[in-house]
Formats: C-alpha cells, sequence, structure tokens
C-alpha cells in the first residue's frame, strides 16, 4: 500500500511504453485471430445480427487499419484506408492477419519517440495524436469484435475467452 | 516524414501519460453513458440477443470494476468485487455512473507514479500491473459496449456514434 510519501501528480507521469503497447496490441489481435477462427466458413462472411456487417468485413477494416497506422505512426506516410482487396475464404483472410502481425512488428521498432504525440492527419483525414491513432485502432478492433462475441452466441458458439490474450 | 536521425528505439519510449490515459477512459466512459441512455427502459433491464446478459448488467460490471480499480491502484486497497447492488431504473444506474466518473476523477491525482508498473492483485484474484489492470477495464467496457450496440441495432435503435467521446 502507498505511503503519502509515494504519492505525487500523475498529470506527467508515464504510464506505458511502446514495448507494452505493442504487446497489448499483439494480444488483442491473438485474440481477434481466435475470433476469425472460431466462425464456420460461410458464416464468417454472411451472418449478422441486426443488418450489421459479417465479421469477415469487420475484420478486413481491423487489416486495412492495423498495419497502415503503424507505419503512418513511424513515417508520416498513410496509404489510402480501404485498399487492400477483401478475401473470399477463412484461409485467405488469416494470411492476410498473419502478414498485418509482422508488418506491425516490423515497422514498430521504427517509431521515432515523438511520433507518438505528435499530431498528424490519419490516412489524410482524422487529426489525432500518434498514440491516439493507435488506442482508436485497438478500440475499434475491440468494439467491433464484441459485436462479433454475439454473432457467434447467436450462431450457439463459444467464442473464445475474452481475457485469454496469449 | 521522419528523418533516420528521428528513429530510436522505442521499447522504453512513453507513450502514454496519466492525464491523457484518464482523458482516454472517460472519455469511453462518456459514450457508455450514452449507450445506457440510448436504451428504453424496460429493454436497458430485458433485452438481449444469444441468452447474453442485458445491458444494464453489462454496465453494472464496469461501476463494480472503474472505480474500485482506479482506487485500488491508487491505495493497493481492493474492495471484494461486485459489492454494488444493482439499480432498477435507468435514472438510478446514470446517477451510480455519474458518481463513479466523480470518484475516478478524485482518486486519480493520488495514484502514485510507480503503482502504474507495479504488479498488484486485482480484488485479490487477477495479477497484473497497474497499467494493464486499467487498461483492462477499458478494454472489457469497449467489448461489452460493443455487444450492446448489437442489442440496439437489433431494436431498430441507431446506436451513439463510436468515434464521438465528448
Amino acid at each position: 500500500m502507498a505511503s503519502a510519501a509515494n504519492v505525487s501528480s500523475p498529470d506527467k507521469v508515464p504510464v506505458l511504453t511502446a514495448e507494452v503497447l505493442l504487446a497489448h496490441w499483439q494480444g488483442h489481435r491473438r485474440l481477434t485471430r481466435r475470433m476469425i477462427e472460431a466462425f464456420p466458413e460461410d458464416k464468417l462472411f454472411s451472418f449478422s445480427v441486426g443488418g450489421m456487417r459479417p465479421f469477415s468485413e469487420l475484420a478486413m477494416e481491423f487489416v486495412k487499419m492495423a498495419a497502415p497506422i503503424a507505419c503512418g505512426v513511424a513515417t508520416g506516410k498513410w496509404t489510402s484506408f480501404g485498399e487492400a482487396a477483401s478475401p473470399k475464404t477463412k484461409a485467405a483472410l488469416l494470411a492476410l492477419w498473419d502478414q498485418s502481425t509482422e508488418e506491425i512488428n516490423a515497422v514498430w521498432p521504427t517509431i521515432p519517440a515523438h511520433r507518438f504525440a505528435e499530431v498528424d492527419k490519419a490516412f489524410g483525414q482524422w487529426e489525432n495524436s500518434g498514440i491516439n491513432t493507435i488506442l482508436y485502432a485497438i478500440d475499434n478492433e475491440t468494439h467491433h469484435r464484441g459485436q462479433g462475441y454475439v454473432y457467434l452466441r447467436a450462431l450457439g458458439i463459444e467464442p473464445p475467452a475474452f481475457y485469454d490474450r496469449s
């Protein structure tokens, strides 16, 4: 337990390093990969609730954001959002997923320290700091993956454990 | 765009301060509050898809985690998870929500800097660093709130914009 002497204003306290953030993000991405695997092939590309997009389209949104955001924060160069063609099979989607994983890991150590706080226009459209753009990508994945959990439950399929990021 | 001279290994690079993290969390919590408001009173406590919990129960899970986690990371003292009684009306749930918001804001500046990296057993059960326990609370809220978006769509109700955290 903390003593009063340990207490300091946390306003400028760094709470997260780039290393921990990458591990956090890739943990989320491993869980999302298991979600893709959990869908039956046909349902992955067709099933939805309430007129929302099937999980394959949500997963492709994550692919289109993830590595391009890591690269954009690293270099200031933004590829057009949504350039990647959509795969037609689960295997092709998973291959694209794994390629993104490698791209993120490769570009991450090249991100200049100042770029996390620096404000840039992601994809030429969304103005935010590098850290907030990365957090948005993680949040967006978590948000839509939660949607995918409902799809699986509605299909009578037990989704992967949310807390397991191994 | 970054020059090679700007590139440094980001492993130990701090990318997020306590101040930015609090703003990020409270932004998420404002969106979740709008989700609670968006549900018709009866559906908030009863509607679900795929046998999952109604949104009121998900929101109560967030309440039971949020301020107690901020306090636990600040002090090392953990209240029992799940002590709060569940409200029976939307107004009572929103009042509890706003009380949590104030509690988090009040305790946040007292979190000792070292507690974000320090490993503790949250609620006496979940061993993790302070930062990871806080990120888990945010992720869990984002995940289940995404589930709530499906409930609203299935009810034919337009959910609040995901990107708006004002």
